[in-house]
């Protein structure tokens, strides 16, 4: 299978275990349902799931019901995007091709409907049937952590929005991506590799291949916002800049950008040195989301 | 020990958990722990968490620890406040006798805060020491139910606004009551019984008094609303009328709410007629509910 199809595959996936855990549109009260449908199939490319589980596949031959875990990460991520998104944070407008949450349904249903993802994604990973209670725990413990505000996405964010205006300085940088996009992509892995039972070495060296394609990630995400229409994003264009963004093109400049994003590529395949082919698909997905472009 | 007494030492109690929990102000980044701290420790009752600590001691002699699990309730209640109080939302600027945390803060600090103590309360159970994982996760399921959408806090929360102005009708306020408020009451005392390995015939017994003592709370904080000025509930009083919400004194008067109240507390009683002194003080704090005027 190429990997187009591959990934193809494996969002369809995504999405119908998306479709099981989400209660229907017609569930009381629909409103918050329908918002949160709304947001979560707007078309997302599902990056942190498709890590999770081709990181759980790099460990384990057949890592049943990994893919309901894996969703939970769509589920904080969406909430992310919707609270992100609202008038009193970035104030956008746009997102994933289509109006944001709260131009449809309001700022009030939107910041409910992402409190209401928040929540699901703990309540899905207690409900998970094919793992043990100890390491259903360990998934829990493992998203909190990475989606707080100690070193997570929280607290990224906080910082990002502290730094608007602010003199760009690499460190700064560092400090607002490793937290606000590096820590729950890095779980993603993690949990993937939690699901599947890795051993403490394998764990560590798949913690380290996500931190470092975490950073490729937000590296490529910011050159993209500098050199990609709306149209082709999804989502407003151009809007580091013109909110005074700390990003990877303000500190370093674009080709130093594109530099870095490679060099974090070619350091996550080292972290992977000792799998075998099943990291095969983990291995090809750090090279899509480096050489993607939208 | 008196009532008084035994309620001031537990709320100390829980304070000081709440304290060992949260981040310090001074950890990086500041704001946000400033904020959820400042909307934390603004002198609640801590009902859900002293409901969680009597539901334990009613079933076991030593539930060591439990004052861990009981606090995650505060970090939601306290959530759901901020939240809550958003121009967005209710649009409140006094809530335990201070400003609102949006009115200190901002709005985009006070939705991160809430969001940040939401996602602590699942950390917190994931990382509590005295009770097995099977337990830990059953509380997580317990809690993440109760604060959804689907029969919990969320669901509440949204039929409450999109009830506002609508014709006040007794089922419509049993439906968002019994999900607004009395679901997360109703888990304060199953998560207290949860803890403490209660049998399932107590956990059952357990949640139906937590179910009226749920309505009793809702249906005395309806009538507080009306009776009671500004200055005594902390929060800003009479707002029900004026954002015509349907609550128990504009559907059944006030006397009639004060009578079902009364009849609630009488049937918490007979569910705990199972137990013996050892749910002494949970039958205590049913009395106090109902009978408390702030």
């Amino acid at each position: 299978m190429t990997l187009a199809d591959y990934i193809a595959a494996q969002q369809k996936t995504v999405d119908a275990v998306l479709d099981r855990w989400v209660p229907p549109e017609r569930q009381n009260p629909s409103t918050i349902h329908r918002a949160m449908r709304y947001s979560l199939f707007a078309g997302g490319k599902r990056i942190r799931p498709l890590l999770a589980i081709a990181a759980a596949h790099a460990v384990a031959d057949d890592p049943a019901g990994v893919e309901s875990a894996a969703c939970v990460l769509e589920l904080i991520h969406t909430y992310s995007l919707i609270h992100d998104d609202l008038p009193a944070l970035d104030n956008d407008d746009l997102r994933r091709g289509r109006p944001t949450c709260h131009k449809i349904f309001g700022d009030a249903i939107a910041i409910l409907a992402g409190d209401a993802l928040l929540t699901l994604a703990f309540e899905v990973l207690s409900r998970l049937e094919e793992i043990d209670a100890e390491r259903r725990i360990q998934l829990v413990r493992e998203l909190a952590t990475a989606a707080g505000t100690v070193g997570g996405m929280i607290g990224g964010q906080v910082n990002d929005l502290e730094g608007e205006g602010k003199a760009p300085t690499a460190k700064l940088l560092d400090s607002i991506h490793r937290a606000k996009t590096g820590a729950l992509l890095r779980t993603s892995v993690r949990m993937g590799a939690i699901y599947a039972a890795a051993e403490p070495e394998q764990l560590a060296a798949l913690a380290c291949f996500g931190e470092h394609i975490g950073l490729a990630f937000q590296i490529v995400d910011d050159v993209l916002d500098v050199e990609q229409p709306s149209e082709a994003l999804g989502k407003t264009a151009g809007k580091d800049a013109r909110q005074k963004k700390i990003t990877f093109p303000a500190v370093h400049g674009i080709e130093r950008s594109r530099e870095m994003a490679e060099q974090e590529r070619l350091e996550a395949h080292l972290a992977l040195r000792g799998f075998d082919d099943r990291a095969g698909r983990l291995r090809e997905l750090a090279d899509w989301i480096v050489r993607r472009n939208a």
